[in-house]
């Protein structure tokens, strides 16, 4: 079996697509090829069955979903300034790709009705949550273990709004949203 | 058309069970009608069409997701301990019902394709959020707007993660969690 680097992320990011527009239903590996305008057959050259193909989905847009270094400036000591930039970055890195957070809300839903793939999202979003609280812990940033799982779902909570009704957050700014949820969330209790 | 108001709430019951069993693509009136056990054409008979249909499914979940009054007492000064227990009792609520607030997840993602549908959902989830925004102003609980909304969107990201990945949140005690984030966003920042 031949393969390629480049070829297989290409299958992964079609895929994305495919999940983000027709939902778990309409991921097959004919969907997959045409998306990515490949012969019929390649994906499941690449892929041993579909839950592998799911798995690697949830995999890929975990990273697509992760803050590039070269986002933001992390030199500047720990503040709630500079975390208010951090979160403030990561919010509108996913507002531009929100296909990739649209496609991992496919994948929940589809993981209530799969077991073998809510053995792998729960073992990926478990280890996202635990690398922001240890990350706080090890950077120095204000605040304390609430702190991050508060403004982790608050980020949560605001990102599933503004992708799916935009419209009702539209009378707030919400970058001064965060700046506010980052602030108290530090805050002494 | 003869039509009794009991029927029509079973059918509405009857549509979200399918949206949240096989997300929108599935709900159908042909479904409808075989998941409320009802002779086929009967769904067709309460609703003008799909989107009508779609339009008192979300209002309908909305009500179902309000807490009665009845599930926690407010009798008793308004204090963080009450929120608390307010909020424990809209996340036990919402857990208990989890078909309604996963079906309200599969309206939120089939909004993004349907206009009249984006629409309808938006001034639902815009009144909810302003009737929280209002509610705690007259209420006289402590905090101000940035304690609502910084908790109303952690408590969302919390249901999301623990209705469809729970084993993500079980290494936490989710009640104390909800005191955590209650207290937390009602401190002076």
């Amino acid at each position: 079996m031949v393969q390629n680097t480049a070829r297989r992320t290409a299958l992964v990011d079609a895929a994305v697509e495919v999940l983000a527009r027709d939902g778990a239903r309409g991921l097959t590996f004919r969907a997959v090829d045409v998306e990515a305008g490949v012969p019929k057959g390649t994906a499941s050259n690449y892929f041993a069955n579909r839950a592998d193909l799911l798995d690697q989905v949830g995999a890929h847009i975990h990273r697509r979903m992760t803050l590039d270094p070269g986002q933001y400036d992390l030199d500047r000591p720990p503040s709630p300034d500079l975390l208010t930039e951090v979160m403030r970055a990561l919010f509108h890195h996913i507002s531009d790709d929100r296909t990739g957070w649209l496609a991992l809300l496919e994948l929940r839903l589809e993981a209530i009705r799969r077991p073998e793939l809510q053995e792998a999202l729960t073992e990926t979003l478990r280890a996202n949550l635990t690398a922001n609280i240890e990350g706080r812990r090890e950077s120095g940033f204000p605040g304390d273990d609430t702190s991050t799982m508060l403004l982790y779902y608050a980020m949560t909570g605001v990102i599933l709004e503004h992708l799916t009704v935009p419209d009702v957050l539209a009378r707030f700014d919400v970058d001064d949203l965060i700046a506010a949820f980052v602030h108290r969330s530090v805050a002494e209790s």
